[in-house]
């Protein structure tokens, strides 16, 4: 088949006013019955019908599945694993990690308060050996003037709440539905070659990312109360998530599948709600569902979709709550070093040519093959220190104009782009500079299109940016046994071009699948 | 176990502020992620949000399953099969049919609208001689003041648009995991004897349903066109229908597991995209999908979710489109005399104590247990001829506050109860008292509770009246020749006493499921 550049000259299909309705019609009822579903925002419906907590919309989705290279579909599946392993490396090499993390404390109190709850912990002693990370890597299609084939560049490695795994199985099962029903007479879409018998690839997202969180509950043993109490998972989630049928995909399949007892809970009732019982010296942690008071639960693992941004964190008691979880023995999902492992500065220091090879520390003694394959995922990345090339290439509009400015921060929202990077950097203060990354920006396919269904029911087309992220899970000790390292399920978010910003929940950008050529 | 009033002694169990808030927000979530939903009503959100038709809501569904005799839902299940096959003799009794719909013509335009389709299509032939019936038996549980034991009495049979089922067996998921939920800690629910070991029974109501709609399909036979077309089923649907993804659960299974292709089609729509060929005899009915134009489909299966009310015949046209269909190749479901065989006179004539004995003229020759079992199901009927037994109860202040007073309508809300049926009477002209029928009212239980989640997020509770309907299917030809009959799937609707009528989607009362005892 022929490459990206050429399949876009006739893809997707263009559609008649008839067809653009059947097929958002269509996918504003799939959506509702089958839990594709946000929170509406206030911008669409009253805070006040909002507040009721019962509706619900579709979640931002494409209308046709995006073009994905298989090579590089494969090789984004082919090197997970050996992220999981690098970055759980990582987070148990508390020098390494610290010295990073070291040059970014006193100019970002965010990384600053994590290390703090790590130095917290220290001292008294870590309690849990054991460690889960969800994690997912997140790339694109980089299509250099030079090259023929496109390549696969890393855009960032999640290791805190990685969404979307909930909700992007399901645009999987709409857009095969779609491509695959009526039975013999595909008319949703309009014909095109791409199709022939053609549907997005398996996505078990859902089931793998369960299946970590349930491998680490059985991991934790049994409990260790006096008298001993039932076991419990528990979802530590923000207030108000309006992304939250993402999460209870998840919750859903670890009880009706696993059998295991999973409980939400809002950061703000941590400290209400359970407990360390510091007589017990191996600190078990404990919640009392406030709808059930005589029967408390051991929590064996705590799964955050919260505390991962500077928000998360409103006063001394969101701090103090994450330090409570921290030190208790509970398994994190992640931990407070993994959750560091992720920061921008790391993968930074991964991933710049001009400095020394960090990456080969945490590989196998002469790998050079493993090294060389995570390598090629990386787009190239830099510091901004005095003198060094980072700063060169960011203050010079024209260098500036192929690169994107990244503060440590997930989420996206707070990057800056291309030409306005100079400028920005002489509005901060020199020293803050250091806590920012400067990364080659990649080259996606130029003429990608695609057609979108928001979550007001606007129906959307133009030119597109597609991201592809791919899942994995990873259980380890302190002492690097491995007692779980899979991969599987995956995430496409599709943007608009005119938007240089990703983030589903924040409308920018819509939930995708792919169909492979 | 106990009878019926001292269950209610003691059930619901009484919930704490922090149990309620649980149920209702797991409810709430639960709802939107396995399509239990509603498109909102206007009153709680604004008319712009709804018209983008992205909007959905918890159907009103409550806390707690309520509890029903074991023996009354065995017995409405065991009578299903013999209703079926009774309101399909009674539809092709045209003569027996027609002598007492007669008797409505010149009250009831909307039966007499219905009678004129049926005798436009006789003039001209009918060229299908196979029906479809997807029926719904509605029944309440009657504690008469002698008697120890609770008894059936049927409150309706529909012939058509008979809803719910969809929605129904997703109540029976929802319970049940809030009883199973978490395995071996059931806490969701203060701990009840009732509740011990139990779930709802199994509610095939989706599969059943969708069976019916497959064997009418099947039996069609292959396309009548030349050359032949693909064949597929139409959901003839009302505009802006909020209950929709009730509806929705049928063509998702018909079209998923019985891999048959289904299409929606509102009733506006029918004389524009569908076809009947008179230079072919056979007259089958042609569907031309708008978003694929060259790819007309033969409709083997109406099945009307409209044109059951006179509000959904607003013009001519609509009365068209009902012909246009009537005398088509199509399967109907139901056809126009099933559908007039389900109106509240004929269930009079069968029920009526001080009449002479109809209902064993459809049942097989010296059958009389048979006979018996339906009678038993009947509440004393009337009509309100001059001098007969049912004008003296209904004018009496005293005999009319135990009876009800009901139209030919399906779908509630025009009832007249207890002591304002005299008044009523008298305010309309004595030439119109023929459409009424005069029906003794069903003493449910007194002290049934249960608690409600409203479609609004409001949570209310206080007591309820339980309506059971048991649906069934029957696919039958004009000679007598019965090719399918089955029983199967539930519906348990619990209403607010306050409220005198049924109807969920006019947010009267709520989807409910059951516990045996």
């Amino acid at each position: 088949m022929e490459g990206a550049e050429s399949i876009y000259a006739t893809y997707p299909p263009r559609l008649t006013a008839a067809q653009e309705q059947f097929l958002a019609s269509t996918i504003k009822n799939w959506t509702i019955q089958n839990g594709l579903t946000v929170r509406p925002p206030t911008t669409f419906v009253s805070q006040e019908a909002v507040s009721k907590g019962v509706l619900a919309t579709n979640a931002p989705v494409t209308l046709f599945p995006s073009p994905f290279p298989k090579t590089s579909f494969d090789e984004a599946r082919a090197v997970q694993k050996t992220y999981n392993k690098l970055y759980a490396d990582i987070s148990r090499d508390e020098n390494w990690l610290g010295e990073i993390i070291q040059e970014l404390i006193d100019v970002d109190d965010f990384i600053s308060g994590l290390w703090k709850v790590h130095d917290a912990v220290k001292k008294q002693g870590y309690v849990q050996s054991l460690s889960l990370g969800l994690f997912r890597s997140d790339y694109m299609i980089h299509t250099s003037s030079g090259s023929q084939n496109p390549s696969l560049k890393q855009v960032e490695f999640n290791t805190i709440s990685s969404s979307f795994g909930g909700l992007s199985s399901r645009v999987s099962a709409l857009h095969s539905e779609l491509l695959s029903f009526p039975s013999g007479h595909q008319i949703s879409y309009p014909p095109h070659p791409l199709f022939d018998g053609r549907v997005p690839p398996e996505n078990a997202a859902v089931e793998t990312l369960s299946a970590g969180l349930a491998a680490a509950h059985g991991a934790y043993g049994s409990s260790k109360s006096s008298p001993s109490l039932p076991l419990c998972i528990l979802f530590v989630v923000q207030e108000g998530e309006r992304n939250i049928f993402d999460q209870l995909a998840l919750s859903t399949r670890i009880s009706n599948f696993h059998n295991i007892p999973v409980f939400r809970l809002n950061t703000t009732e941590i400290l209400d709600l359970t407990s360390v019982t510091d007589s017990n010296s191996s600190r078990p942690l404990i919640y009392t569902p406030p709808h059930a008071p005589n029967t408390p639960f051991e929590v064996t693992t705590v799964y955050l979709r919260s505390f991962y941004a500077p928000t998360d964190y409103k006063s001394e008691r969101d701090w103090a709550a994450r330090l409570h979880l921290e030190r208790s023995a509970a398994i994190k999902c992640p931990s407070v070093l993994n959750q560091l492992s992720g920061c921008k500065k790391i993968q930074q220091v991964l991933a710049d040519p001009n400095r020394q090879d960090h990456l080969s520390r945490f590989l196998p003694q002469g790998d050079s093959d493993t090294a060389e394959r995570l390598r090629r995922t990386f787009a190239p990345q830099y510091d901004l220190a005095a003198n060094g090339r980072g700063r060169e290439l960011a203050l010079n509009p024209e260098t500036a104009a192929f690169h994107v400015l990244k503060p440590q921060r997930e989420g996206g929202g707070n990057n800056i782009y291309k030409t306005a990077i100079p400028e920005f950097l002489r509005s901060i203060p020199e020293s803050d500079w250091k806590s920012w990354v400067l990364m080659e920006l990649i080259q996606p396919p130029e003429e990608a299109r695609n057609v979108a269904l928001r979550s007001d029911g606007e129906v959307i087309s133009g030119h597109v940016i597609g991201e592809l992220g791919i899942f994995g899970t990873i259980l380890w000790s302190s002492n690097g046994e491995i007692l779980h390292n899979e991969e599987g399920g995956w995430l496409m978010r599709t943007k608009a071009k005119e938007s240089d910003e990703g983030g589903v929940a924040a409308g920018f950008s819509s939930l995708d699948s792919i169909i492979l050529y």
